[in-house]
């Protein structure tokens, strides 16, 4: 049993997106087939959107599920056309917003999403830009400048999450791998032991570590398992001798990994 | 006038935050302090949080703003406590989408985002290492694998569209910068001439490079407006003569470039 999903919006569609697939992903047992459709902001590709709508429910003999942003009104009264199960972002919770607030809502398309030229595009490109060139210890003499710095071993997590921090919340976050030099030694290098109260750590699973290493470089001393329990004792032990606070990686997503760094080193975004 | 605005969520927030920050910036003559408040998964934590939200209430002197997304019924009672306006993302969608699809949610904790070892965490992250180890023409033999190879001048977004088309859709995007000598012989470099159907243009406002530019490079010729003026216009002669389809990124966040990219080339996520 295959249903269709639409996310529809007059901008990105990732508001549609983000709450659609939160809500979807509550129901397990059904397939979805997920189709998103941005930028419908004239009526005449409402209605191209409709008739895809139209075409896939025939298609698939179920009620396609539409989750919809468009603000505006002659758009929408072309999209309800549609005869779907329609969820219905913006109309349900503005109103209400509008009087709380007491005031109407701009009712403007695309609002939700920066401009190339606001304070936070410019944040954004600077910290992705920081993220880049102080990745994996490569630069260490811009640490002042630094949020945040992920520490731990190779394959930890820490690339993809200093890049989440900066892509979504302006963060700059630098980080560097522990290698067995610093961690046999128990000691911070020295780019690291004045930067302390910067500092993150990151742990891992050391099966899961294998793995990941494995695929990487299949066989090797470096993904084996001996040598990955071996280092995560190590760098905990390091962590913990050095009053580092850290979290573990394995069952987490970047997502979660990097909220909560941000709540834990109480880290401040530089937009929303 | 300063208004609160919390999010509230059993996970990390993202929906929470992303749905309430689409529909508050329909209000722009309000200030809006913004707290996340993640992972409120005990009855305990919610008992802070209303703590919290009390406190901000006084202090503001105005009703706060909650957007929600928990699932558990003992928790929801309790931030119930707060006498704030309530915006309650899940039951309002919820119980109506559970009657349409004849199944009940599964109301589990943190559901909506991928775990760390589901099939596209894995393409997640090997996305991201391919966008990261095939940018700015560092490595061209790969491009086999790419999904799509984006070109432009240095600096006209090709990196952070690269990053986030990884992070947010796994998909595998490589980037090339075209250099002078492409643009003046008005044809492409031999590791891109036999892989024209993966190509994808950027093009940039001169005056919006130049500034760009000196950012990084103050007074050089690169970020001259002349050289920038020279530059754009090649490029799109290259684009048009090559019929490789092209987008500006002047007035565009990296979201609404990656999701007209994603359209025009008819890429295909990874995840939704």
């Amino acid at each position: 049993m295959k249903r269709y999903a639409f996310f529809i919006s007059d901008g990105t569609g990732i508001t549609a997106e983000t709450l659609g697939n939160s809500l979807l992903s509550q129901f397990e047992n059904i397939q979805f087939e997920r189709v998103t459709l941005p930028y419908i902001d004239s009526e005449d590709k409402a209605l191209a959107a409709v008739a895809e709508i139209n075409k896939a429910q025939l298609e698939s003999g179920q009620t396609a599920i539409i989750f919809d942003t468009v603000v505006d009104k002659n758009i929408r009264k072309v999209i309800d056309g549609a005869h779907a199960f329609k969820v219905d972002i913006f109309s349900t919770f503005l109103s209400p917003l509008e009087s709380e607030l007491g005031e109407k809502s701009s009712y403007t398309v695309g609002k939700s999403h920066q401009s190339a030229l606001s304070d936070s595009y410019v944040a954004r490109i600077a910290a992705i830009n920081y993220a880049l060139d102080n990745d994996d210890g490569a630069r260490t003499r811009y640490y002042d400048e630094a949020d945040v710095i992920l520490v731990g071993v190779s394959r930890s997590g820490k690339t993809p999450s200093c890049l989440y921090m900066a892509m979504q919340f302006g963060i700059k976050a630098a980080n560097y791998p522990l290698t067995e030099d610093d961690m046999e030694e128990l000691t911070l290098p020295a780019c690291l032991s004045d930067k302390k109260d910067k500092l993150f750590g990151l742990t891992i699973d050391p099966d899961r570590l294998s793995a990941i290493r494995n695929e990487r470089r299949a066989n090797s001393r470096y993904a084996s398992l001996k040598q990955c329990y071996h280092e995560v004792d190590e760098v905990e032990h390091l962590f913990e001798s050095n009053n580092i606070p850290y979290l573990s990686t394995t069952d987490a997503s970047v997502e979660e990994i990097c909220t909560r760094i941000i709540a834990a080193a109480k880290l401040q975004r530089r937009f929303n």
